[in-house]
C-alpha cells in the first residue's frame, strides 16, 4: 500500500482540528492558500530561468557565427509562446472543452479578472493568474526544445511562423488530453510534469524540422561523420545548471501546492535522477569514447530530470535514482546512434528530449508505486502524443517548406546566419591579451 | 538589554490572541507573517539578481578593453549602495520626516533592533531588516542605470563619488517624495514599483553624466554616426533574462506582502509587457532596419518590463500588454534618435530606463483602474523627479568634472580602461581552438 | 545566558495555546510548516546554484585551455556529493551516533519514507527529504573548494576519487562534531552556516592538496613569481554573484525555518559583510596594488560572505560590516603572502575559505552577543576540524599520488587538461569579428 495515502489520510483528520470548528468548509485557510500561491510564484520563475538556460546551452554547444540567431530566436519563444498562450493557448489547454467563446483571451476576460479567480475560490493552490503565468512557462519551453535541433541552419521567420503554431494549438491540445481532464486522463496515463507532455512533444517536433531541414552543410560527407563542435563550452553548462535550476520549479510546482511533504520529495527525487544521469552519462561516455566528454555529461544531467519528470512524485527514491543513471546511458548511446544514422541534431535535443521523455514516462509504468499506472497505458500515451505531434510538426514545416522555405541559403549558412539573418555578429571586437 | 528578549515577550502576548474570536484585529497571524516575509525575502533576493543582469547587458554591450572596468563598477556599486543605504539612505527615504537624531544608521539603533521591528507590529508584510534589504537592494539599481551610460569613458573614482552621493542622497530625497509620504503621494501621484522613483531618477543621472562627458571616442566623426558594437551578444543576453528574472521581485516585491492575487496579477502584467516588448521592438527593428537587431529585442524587453513598473497592480491585462508592445516601439525610435542628435549611450540606457520610465508612468494617467489616477499629476511627478534628478546629477558630475576631472585621457581611452584603471585584462590568454 | 534557549522555551510554553487545546501537542500548524519548509526548499535551491557560481569563478580565474577539465570536475561533485550523501554521508553526519544498520541509505529506508518523515513530526521547520536536500548541496561544496585550489593540474580520476571519500566521510563526520551534537556543540562551540565545518573544512582540503601536487609549471621560476591570469573576467565575475545569491540560501537556510525576524536578520548581516569585504579589498587592494583588481575585489566579497557565515545570527549589525571589512583586507594580504611563499593556489580558495572561515569562526568569539561564546572555545574548533581536515586531506591525497598519481603529466598541463583528459576543448571554432 502506498504511503502517501496515509499521509493525505492523516493531513485529512488533522484539517478539521485545525481552528475553529466550521470554518474552513470547503476551502484552505488564507494562510495556506497564500504559502501555496508564493510557493506556485517560485516554481514559476525557477520555470522562466530555463529559458535562459536553454538559450546559453544551444549556444554553447553551437557554432559563434550563429549565435546571435540563436539567442534572437529564444528570445522571441519564450514573448511568443506567452503571448499566444495569453490569447488562447490556456483557455485551449485547461477547460476541456471546446467553445469559440471560451477559447479567445481569458475566456473572455470572465473568470480571471473576477474577485474568485484571485482566492482559494478558484483553486486552494494558487490563483488564476498563477496558474496561467505557471502554465504559460511551461507552453514556452516545447518550442524551444525545437529551436536547438533545428539551429544553425533553419530561416528565422519560418521558425518563428511555426512556434507560434505550435504553441499555440499542439501543445495545449495534447496537454488537454491529459491535463485538461481528457481521454487519456481518463485511461489512467500518467505524466506528472510533462516527460510527454511537454518534452515529447518538443522532442516530436524537433525531429519532424530535423528530417525535413537536412543536416547541417559539411556535418555528413561521403562516408564521413564530421563532428561539429560546440563553440563555448562554460556557455553549454552555465545552461544545464540553470535548466537544472529551473527543474525544481518544473517539477516542484507540479506538486500544484506548497504541500511540503509531496514538493521535498519531488526535490528528492529530481535532484538524484539528475545526479545518477550525470554519472551514468559519465561512465558510459569514459568507456565508449575512452576519454570523458563534457557535452555527454551535461547531456546526461538533462537526461535525468527528462527521465523523472514522468514520475517524480510515483516512484520511489531508489528508483528515482535507477531512472536517472539509466536515463544518462541512454543518452549518451542515443546521441552517438541519431548521429549514425544521419540525423543531425546539433544539440542532442531529440536524445534529451524525445529519447529520455519516452523513457521516463514508460518508466512510471516500470517503477511507480501507485498499481493503477500500466506499462500498457503509458505507452499508448506516448504513441498518441507522438502520432499527434510529428505528423502536425511534420505538416506545419513541411507547408512551410513548399511556401517560405525553411532552410537558408548554402551561403548564408556558411557565413553564419547572423551576418545573414541579423546582420550583426556576436562577438565584435572582441579582444584576447596574449600576456601568457 | 536583549531585544530577542522583547521579541519574545511579544509573541507571548500574540499568541493567545491567534485562536480566539476575535483575534485578528490590527495584526496578521504569525503564519500569514511568515509567510508574506519569506516572499519579501525571496523579492530581495531577486532584485539582487538584477545587479548580476545589469553587470552583463553593460559587459556585453560594450567593448571588450572596458570589460574588467564595467565588471568593477557594477560589483562596487552595490556594495556602495547598500552600505550608503544602510548609513543613512533608508532613513532619509522613509519616515518622510528630517532629524539628524533619526538620520544615521538605523534611526540610531533605534526600531530596528527592538523587537517590534521582527513581528508584524513593525508591519504586517515584513521584518524591519526585510524592509531594509528590499529597498537597499532598489536603491542600488539607481546609480547602476548611470554606470551604462557613461560606460567605456569615465574615470573610475569620480563614478565612484558620483554613485556614492547620488545613492546616499538624491535617490532616497526624491523616492520620500512618494514612497515616503511625501508631497507627491498627497497629490495622488502613482508610481508602484518605479518607473519614476527608480527608473527615470537612474535615466536621468545617466543623461546628465553623459552630456558631460561627451561622446566616446571615434563615434561620431565628421558627419558620420560609427556605431561601436558590443563584445559578447552571450552576455548581454544573460543580462536581459537575469534583468526579467529580477523583476518578478522588483514588482512582485512591491506589493509588499505575498496577497496572492496581487502580486499574482502583478507577475501577469509584468510578464506580458515583456512579452509584448519584445514583440514590439522586433516589429520596429524589423521594419527599420530590415533586419531584427537583437540589441535591440533586448532592449525590448526591458523598455516593457520599464514601462509597466508604475501601473503593474494598477492597469488591466490588455492594458499591460498595450503598454509593454508601446515602449517596445518607443525604445527602438529612442535609440536610433538619441544616436542621431549625439548622445553618446553605449548601451541605451536612456531610452530603456529614462524614456520608458517616463512612458510607464504617463501610462498610469492614460490606462489606470484607479480613477483617482490622473495624467495631469502623473506628468507633474515625472518633470518634478527630472527637475531634481538632473539638476543634482549635473551638478554633482559637473563639480567632480571640475575637481577630479570624470573622463580618462584619450589614450587611455583608445588603450581600455582595463588598462589604464585597474592594470589588468578581462581575456587573458583566452585561447581559440580552430579545428573547425 | 543563552537568548536562544530563551526563545526555544517560551516557543514551548507558547504552543500549546496556538489551537485547540490538544491537537498540535507538539508541532507548528500546517500552515506554519508550510511556510517553513517552503522557504527551506528556496534555501535548497539557492545553495544549488553555489555550485555553478563556483564553477564560473574557477574557469574565469583559471586559462581556457583547462576550461573543459574545471566544469567538468564541477559538475561531477555536485552529483558526487548528493549521491554519497544519500548513500551515507547524511545518516553519518546527523544522528551524531553511529550504527552500521542506520548508516547506509536513509537509515535503511526507515524514517525518510514514513508519513512521518514529511510532516512537522520529524521537524517544524522542513520535512526529512528537504533536510536531506539542504544538507546535500551544503556537503557538494566542500569538495567544491578543493576543486579550485588543485585546478589546472590535479589528475581527473584522482580528484573524483578524493572527493567521493572527502563528502562521503570527512565532511560529515567534522560536521557531525558540531551540527550532529558531537563533542564541540557540547563545548559550546559556535558556527552558524559552516565558517569552520564548510569552508574551512574545503580550505584545509584545499592547501593539502596544493601542497602534495606543488605548484602549476611556470608559476615559480628561479626567483620570479610570475602571474598566471584568469582567461575570461566576465565568467569569474557572474561566479561571485551567484556565490553572493546562494548565500541568501546558505545562511538564511541555516536558520532552519522561515522565522522572519531571524531569516531577515541574518540576510541584512550577510549582505552588509559581503558588501563590506569589497570595499575592505578594494581600499587594500588599491593601496598595495596600486591600482584597484577586480579578482581581489571579487575574492573580497567572498571573503565577507565566508566571514560572516559563522556568525550571522549571533552578531550585531554593526559587528557584520566590521567582520565583512576586516575579511576583505584579510583576503588581499593573503592571496599576496600565500603567492610570496610559493604555494600556487589558481583561485584563492585557500584565502578566501581557510582563512576567513578561521577569521568568521574566531570573530564569534569577539563580536557575538551571546556571552557563552568564547574566543578559546572557538579557536579550538577551529584547531580540532583544521587537525582533523588538514591530515586526512593530507593522506587521501598522499595514497593517491603513491599509487594512481595525482597530477597530470608535464606535457599534457602545457597542453592543457582539456585535450589531456577530456580530449576536447572550450572555445572550438569561437569565431572573433573585427569590424572595429
Amino acid at each position: 500500500m502506498n504511503y502517501w495515502v496515509k499521509i493525505v489520510f492523516s493531513l485529512l483528520i488533522l484539517i478539521p482540528l485545525l481552528c475553529s470548528p466550521s470554518s474552513f468548509a470547503a476551502a484552505v485557510s488564507p494562510e495556506m492558500f497564500a504559502v501555496n500561491n508564493t510557493w506556485m510564484l517560485v516554481a514559476t520563475f525557477l520555470v522562466f530561468i530555463m529559458h535562459l538556460g536553454f538559450a546559453t546551452l544551444e549556444t554553447g554547444l553551437t557554432r559563434s557565427k550563429n549565435t546571435v540567431n540563436i539567442l534572437f530566436k529564444n528570445t522571441l519563444i519564450v514573448a511568443i509562446g506567452i503571448l499566444t498562450y495569453a490569447l488562447m493557448g490556456f483557455n485551449l489547454m485547461y477547460p476541456g472543452e471546446f467553445s469559440l467563446g471560451q477559447f479567445f483571451g481569458f475566456a473572455g476576460f470572465g473568470i480571471g479578472t473576477d474577485a474568485a479567480g484571485l482566492t482559494s475560490a478558484y483553486n486552494e493552490g494558487y490563483t488564476y493568474w498563477t496558474d496561467f503565468m505557471f502554465q504559460a512557462m511551461f507552453a514556452a519551453t516545447a518550442a524551444t526544445i525545437v529551436s536547438g535541433a533545428v539551429a544553425e541552419r533553419v530561416k528565422l521567420h519560418s521558425f518563428l511562423i511555426f512556434s507560434t503554431i505550435y504553441v499555440a494549438i499542439i501543445y495545449p491540445l495534447v496537454g488537454s488530453w491529459k491535463w485538461g481532464g481528457g481521454w487519456l486522463d481518463e485511461m489512467g496515463f500518467y505524466d506528472f510534469a510533462g516527460s510527454t507532455l511537454v518534452h515529447s512533444v518538443g522532442g516530436w517536433g524537433a525531429l519532424a524540422g530535423v528530417l525535413l531541414l537536412g543536416p547541417r552543410f559539411g556535418k555528413y560527407v561521403n562516408e564521413n561523420i564530421n563532428p561539429i563542435m560546440g563553440h563555448s563550452m562554460p556557455l553549454a553548462t552555465i545552461g544545464v545548471f540553470l535548466l537544472w535550476l529551473g527543474w525544481f520549479g518544473f517539477n516542484g510546482g507540479s506538486v500544484l501546492s506548497a504541500n511540503p511533504g509531496m514538493v521535498s520529495f519531488v526535490f528528492a527525487t529530481t535532484t538524484l535522477a539528475a545526479a545518477a544521469g550525470i554519472v551514468g552519462a559519465m561512465f558510459t561516455s569514459w568507456s565508449i569514447q575512452k576519454k570523458p566528454d563534457l557535452s555527454m555529461v551535461l547531456n546526461g544531467c538533462l537526461a535525468g530530470l527528462v527521465g523523472i519528470t514522468a514520475g517524480a512524485d510515483t516512484v520511489s527514491i531508489a528508483s528515482s535514482v535507477i531512472i536517472g543513471f539509466f536515463a544518462g546511458i541512454l543518452v549518451v548511446l542515443s546521441v552517438i546512434l541519431i548521429d549514425r544514422i544521419r540525423i543531425d541534431d546539433p544539440v542532442g535535443a531529440i536524445s534529451v528530449h524525445l529519447v529520455c521523455g519516452i523513457w521516463g514516462t514508460l518508466a512510471v509504468g516500470i517503477f511507480s508505486t501507485n498499481p493503477e499506472h500500466s506499462f500498457g497505458v503509458q505507452l499508448i500515451g506516448v504513441l498518441a502524443a507522438g502520432a499527434m505531434c510529428f505528423t502536425s510538426a511534420f505538416l506545419i514545416f513541411g507547408l512551410l517548406k513548399l511556401t517560405l522555405g525553411i532552410r537558408v541559403s548554402q551561403d548564408e549558412e556558411l557565413r553564419g546566419l547572423d551576418v545573414g539573418e541579423h546582420g550583426m555578429e556576436a562577438y565584435n571586437g572582441f579582444q584576447i591579451f596574449t600576456t601568457q
